[in-house]
Order: structure tokens, then C-alpha cells, then sequence
């Protein structure tokens, strides 16, 4: 089937904006044509709209979504230890499918299009990407510090496991990675033995690095070099690897990732609310790095929303840096939408014959968007997520005129809540 | 008449929650009763929302609403001399009054009663307002540095004039203060002058100060002393005066501005939009100042959401300090209410009988603010402009159901794209 959005005025990859109708295969879910008075077996109106890539969040762990507002204003040890782990170690199954829909709700009404999420109960996850239309790349987090070596190896053995069994699920919306938590929760002899296997299995790993001061010093003291050297000893840095946050990164680092193309996921919000620090973004896009943004888990940040994040990235790339012209609005567009489809290793992020057709239709007729002096700029500092009108991903509608095509809102919301409830009185 | 504001919950004083009712009598434009099954002439449906005490935005320029997007991600220098100083040359009586009632239709919609505003045809403004049915502290800013002695004196004198015609217009819901623009842009024998017949007139100061470590150093050279003491020298900081940033203050200045009572007033979204820096905000709660929040104008921002605002407070808090513990939910919800309304001299920012009737009710039932573990962290970290139902102030509504009653909505939103249109190609 051929489906026309039409009417609207559409953001082409070197950020012009052409009034344009779009053309799109929905069987083979891409977009087939731009071009005027296109027609099409079934029409998305996109009138006084502008039409985009759809977001892409190259960084989360969706069904934290069930921990928004449980605890906030810690100490990141203390927010860990207190309260997210015992919250996370009391989840079932069910609680994490339930956790990922209410995210896949939120993404989908805020226009992400598609994703990378590292969590556990993988299983339900994919089968929850499957209902709701989205794209991502998902995996097993891995920790082995402070387990018994027999729990750790089930724990990197079953990262491998679903990594395998998954890629290409979900009609090839699903693609996996191996995920290590981190560069210091799992230890080198874990790195040594599984990351091969990653290769071997056709897949790239997904980790988090040098997100605090505190992960960089104890690498730094123990193998003496820096933690992205120390990784790229131990196999990691390959082209499709990407990593979050690289906050606390320096020169060498970034030439490191240059070098090699492996992808940092910046998470202004996240570093921000966690009191992280600042991560060099300017300094990082000027060496080359590919770089992509994401919005963490809800717990951190405490929405799920790109647009939020992207104001976030500008924001906080000018204070980084001391300079007000530093990660300007187009980069910030970029970052979140080919930059992260790049990091993450899936389609979409472009508006062009041949690309994936996942899009978002944006209304601009608001208080909050007038006047319309640059819409890059507002794509960045003013756009919201409430401004989405319709969703799209893989050629299919997920939300048309604010209505979520592919989950039951009322059913989504009403669980979520239940299943918080439960899950706090629990842990 | 009595107006009830009915079947919500309601955010008292101390941040706790309680199911109520609230009376409102909309001549005295104050709260009457909290109660159950309180009775009314008319009726506000707060079904399943949030009854909170209206938004107060304590210091922008709001008619800068005309230059959203026209010029971002530039150095602040080049900003203000290449963008902002000529469109602001070029901006006509009818220009402020239609960028005022645009950036109003915002505010109203995105939940803020009431506003503290620097700007220049104050006529048009007050007049404006008197429309909208908004609370404001309104006032003529004043440069008198690269100026003609004549010039300079004729601005100030406007600013202390308009400052005692206009104060108790709009049924007394417009008060006035005499706004030198900074310590670095208004001259020593200026503030000598103007500062004592604003107190002859009875009517506070606002100012920015320390926005910038550019304005710190001058004033310590050739003053020998702080910023703020140098201020305190020549007149200001009486208890009722309120300062714009404060960006670059000490722990002096602190000291000084609890002894004395005068107010700052954080913005954190300029600050990092315009890379000027962090402001202590923990430092400054921890010293007893009395501080509010506001969003500068819509160019440095670009929006006029105090939702955003509190996000960005949050966030930005805790990296000043270097503690995610620091600037909490709570402190940043009181800086946004009650702290404004203190810095800004207007009633407003509780919700209890005797207080003014500035009064939002926000929708609650959302993917993003799903689920409800703790409501006064999603004020801060989730909740969106958008997500406001009513917005009543002094016992008025002003919007009902996402619908803005004071202003034509759509005749607003095409007057400013107009002007801003001709605004540019006169720039």
C-alpha cells in the first residue's frame, strides 16, 4: 500500500524545509518519493504541519518509566543503593512489560520513533516492541561486581542468549547488542570472555562510560590509561559499539572514538539531574565524533520526551563550553535524529527517498511557536512533545491526530499505575 | 459572586496534598473556604486534576515574545549588538503591546497568573494586561551608559514616572518599580539621582545583576568592592527590591541580601542558553535569601513555560553544587510560587483562605505523569505547560478547558507573526 502525507512543508536532511507531499511503502517501509500532489491509497494530513525524521532515543531503559518520581534529589549512590536497585530487583516480568508499554506510550506521543534500551527481561520487551509498532535496539544489562562468578556468567551468558535469539524480530524492528553495564561493574576477565562472543554472534555492544568522575579515577589508577583506551584493549570501540554518556571524557578519548567510529549517547538531562557533570559535546562533534543523544531512564530525567532532551543538549553544550554559539540548534536536530539512528545502529533519521519511513508530523500553529522566525531553532528551544500530531514508524501510523493507534492508552495507564503501586509496597 | 473550584486536590502551603474544594469570591479576588462539597454561583471542574496556586514568572521581558528564534546560538556580545539591540531599536508602540499580548497567551496557557516585566512602552503593556486579566509588576528599563547626558536623564525620568502613573492600574492588579537596567549599564550618578525619588514614590527597584562574570569585574576595579555591595552603597536592596540572576554572587553577597530582604530572582534557562554561567541557587536557599524563579525573555529561552523553568532550575541546582540532593522538588515549587510572588511584591502563591484567587488547575491523567508516586517531583521534572486545564487569577478565569477567554487566540497569534514579520525587515 502507498500512503501520502500531504500539505505540509517538510524538513529535508540538510535542515531546509521544503512544502513538499510525502510518498511512502508501507510494506516495505520506506519513503518512496517526495514530491508535489502526490497520491496515495490512504493519506496522513500533515496541513500546516512540518514533517520529520521521528526522534530516535539512543539511550534508555524504558520500563524505569514504572520509577518516575519515586526517588529524586539523591545522591546518585544513595538514589542507587536505597532505592532504584531494591525497586528493580523486586520486578517481575510482567512489571517490566507493563513499564515498557507506559514508555513506548510516552515516545510514541512525544515523536520517538525509535530507540535503544538496555534492561533485563528482555523477552517481554521485544514482544511489547512488537505490539506497539517502534523500532529499537534492545539488550540484557550486564552486572558481574559484587556477584558469585556463577550468577555473573548467567548473567553475560543470557546477553549473549537474547542478542542472539532476537535480531530481526518484531519484522526487523528489533535489533540487539550485547550490553555490559559499565567499564567498572563488569570486570575485565567478563569483557574478555564475552565480548568475542558478541562479534562472533553478529552484534554490537552497548555499554556506559565515564558517566561519573568516580568510574574514570579507579581505571585510571588500576590499568593506567584512560577508560576508553582500557576498553579498546578489551575489545570494545568497534565502528557499531556505542557508548552513554561519556561525560568525563578528554582529547585523547575523543580522537579514540573519532578513530575507531564507535558513538557516544549524550543525556544532558540525566547528567544533570545526577549532578554527573557537563559532557564536552562541542569538543567531541569538532573532533568527529558520532554523537547521539538519549533521555536515560525516567528515574533520572524524569520524561521521556527528545524534545525536552534536545533543548537540554543545547542548553547545557553552551554552558560546557563557556560559549553561547557552542552545540547550535542544527547539531542539536542531528544529534537526535541521524546521530543517534547512526549510534544506535538502525534506520531512519532522514526524510529521503529510500530512507525508513518513520516520521512525525509537528503542528506549529501554538502561542508557544509563534512567531516563526527560524523552525530549527524551535525544533530545539521551544517545540514540545504535546506539539506531535501524528507518529509514524516502519511506514505504519502508531498515533494519527494525537490518538495511539497501537496501544490502548486508558489500559497502558491504568496498569502502570497498578503495577507501580504494587512494586513500591513490595520493595 | 462565588466560584467553586471543585472535585480536585488541592497543593497546600506546606506541599502536601489534600482532596477539597475551594471557594473563591471573584470581587475581593480572594480564596474563602477550603472544604468539602462547598457550594458556588458558578463552578471550575477540577475532576482528577491539581489545584496549585498560579505560576509567578518574576522576571522577563515579555514582548521580546516577537523575536523567539530570530537570533540564536550566537556569543552574547554579538547576540545583543548584531540581533537584539536593533530589532529592539526598531520596535514600535503597537509592536510591544501585540509581542505582550502574545507572550500573555503563553503564560496563560502554560499556567502563570502573574509576571515581573522590564520593558519600554509601558502604556501599551499596562494596557495590555488590563485585557488579558494577568497580575504583573510592570516597569520602564533604563541604559544610560554610551547615551547623551539629555537621553539618558529622559529615560530615567520616564522610568519613575511611568513607575507612579501606572501603579494600581488594571483594578490594582498592575504595580510598578522604577528598573535601572544593570549595575553596569546605568551610571553611579544616575542611581544617586533616580533611586531616592523611587522611594519618594514608594515603588521598589528591579535590576539584573551579576548576570555575567563581564559585570562583576568592572564594578570590583573601580569600586573596590562586590557587586551587591557597591549596589547596597548607592540605594538598593531595600527589602522590597529584586534582582534579576545573580549568577556570579559570593558568599558576602548572600549574607548581604538575607540581612537586607531583597530578592534575586534565578533564571537557569538563559543563564545556559547564554553560557553566563551557574548561580549558587543551594548556596543562596541555604543563606535565608528569599529567591524566585523566572524565564528572561522569550529570545534567550525561547519559551515563556515556568514548567520549564522549575525543570531547569532542578537540574541546573544540582550541578552548581555538585549534589543531586541539592535544589529538590519542593525548594524549586516554592521558588516558582511563593518565592516569585515575594521577590516581584504581588500577592499570590499559596493556596489557603485570605490569599489571592491566582489559581491553576492542571490534568494529571498523562503517559508522562504516570505513574502519580509522588505529585509535587512531577511539577518539577514532568509536568508540561500543556498540561494545564484552568487558569484563574484574582478570582477570574482566564482560561477554560485549555481555552484562553481574555484573548482571541487566534487574532493574537497572527497580529504577532504579522509584526514580527515587518519587524525583521525593518531590522
Amino acid at each position: 500500500m502507498e500512503r501520502v502525507i500531504s500539505g505540509g512543508r517538510v524538513l529535508l536532511p540538510d535542515l531546509t524545509i521544503r512544502e513538499t507531499d510525502v510518498l511512502v511503502d508501507t510494506e516495505r517501509g520506506e519513503i518512496v518519493e517526495l514530491g508535489d500532489d502526490l497520491a496515495g491509497d490512504d493519506e496522513l494530513d500533515a496541513s500546516g504541519g512540518l514533517v520529520m525524521p521521528g526522534l530516535v532515543n539512543a539511550h534508555t531503559h524504558v520500563a524505569m518509566t514504572l520509577l518516575r518520581g519515586y526517588a529524586d534529589d539523591k545522591k546518585l549512590d544513595a538514589w542507587l543503593q536505597e532505592d532504584i536497585w531494591p525497586a528493580e530487583a523486586a520486578l517481575t516480568p510482567e512489571d517490566v512489560r507493563v513499564g515498557t508499554e507506559l514508555g513506548m506510550l510516552e515516545m510514541i506521543k512525544t515523536g520517538t520513533t525509535a530507540f535503544a534500551d538496555m534492561y533485563f527481561q528482555v523477552p517481554e520487551i521485544v514482544d511489547a516492541i512488537d505490539e506497539a509498532g517502534l523500532r529499537a535496539r534492545v539488550g540484557h544489562g550486564v552486572v558481574t561486581i559484587a556477584k558469585e562468578a556463577d550468577t555473573a556468567h548467567d548473567d553475560a551468558a543470557e546477553s549473549i542468549r537474547v542478542a542472539k535469539e532476537y535480531d530481526g524480530a518484531a519484522d526487523g524492528r528489533v535489533r540487539t547488542a550485547f550490553m555490559p553495564h559499565s567499564l567498572t561493574t563488569v570486570a575485565t576477565e567478563f569483557l574478555d570472555e564475552y565480548v568475542p562472543q558478541a562479534r562472533e554472534a553478529g552484534v554490537p555492544v552497548h555499554i556506559h562510560a565515564n558517566e561519573t568522575a568516580d568510574e574514570v579515577s579507579p581505571i585510571v589508577e588500576e590499568h593506567g590509561m584512560r577508560p576508553l583506551e582500557y576498553a579498546r584493549e578489551h575489545g570494545l570501540l568497534e565502528p557499531e559499539d556505542f557508548l552513554a554518556h561519556g561525560v568525563h571524557t578528554d582529547a585523547t578519548e575523543h580522537e579514540l572514538l573519532a578513530e575507531t567510529g564507535a558513538a557516544v549517547v549524550h543525556c544532558p538531562a540525566s547528567n544533570m539531574k545526577l549532578a554527573s557533570g557537563m559532557a564536552p559535546v562541542q569538543e567531541m562533534l569538532d573532533a568527529g565524533v558520532t554523537v547521539g543523544l538519549g533521555t536515560d531512564g525516567a528515574a533520572s530525567n524524569n520524561d521521556l520526551s527528545m524534545f525536552d532532551e534536545m533543548r537540554d543538549a543545547a542548553m547545557l553544550g553552551k554552558l560546557a563550553a563557556d560559549d553561547a554559539s557552542a552545540v547550535p540548534a542544527e547539531a542539536v536536530v542531528r544529534m537526535a535524529t541521524e546521530g543517534s539512528a547512526a549510534a544506535a545502529g538502525l534506520p531512519g533519521g532522514r526524510v529521503e527517498p529510500g530512507a525508513a519511513a518513520d516520521l512525525i508530523v509537528l503542528d506549529l500553529d501554538a502561542a508557544h511557536l509563534t512567531p516563526a522566525h527560524d523552525l530549527v531553532s524551535h525544533l530545539v528551544y521551544a517545540v514540545a512533545g504535546s506539539d506531535v500530531r501524528h507518529t509514524m514508524c516502519d511506514g505504519e501510523v502508531l498515533m494519527r491526530d494525537r490518538e495511539v493507534l497501537t496501544l490502548d492508552e486508558e489500559r497502558v495507564k491504568a496498569d502502570a499505575q497498578e503495577h507501580a503501586t504494587a512494586l513500591v509496597d513490595r520493595a
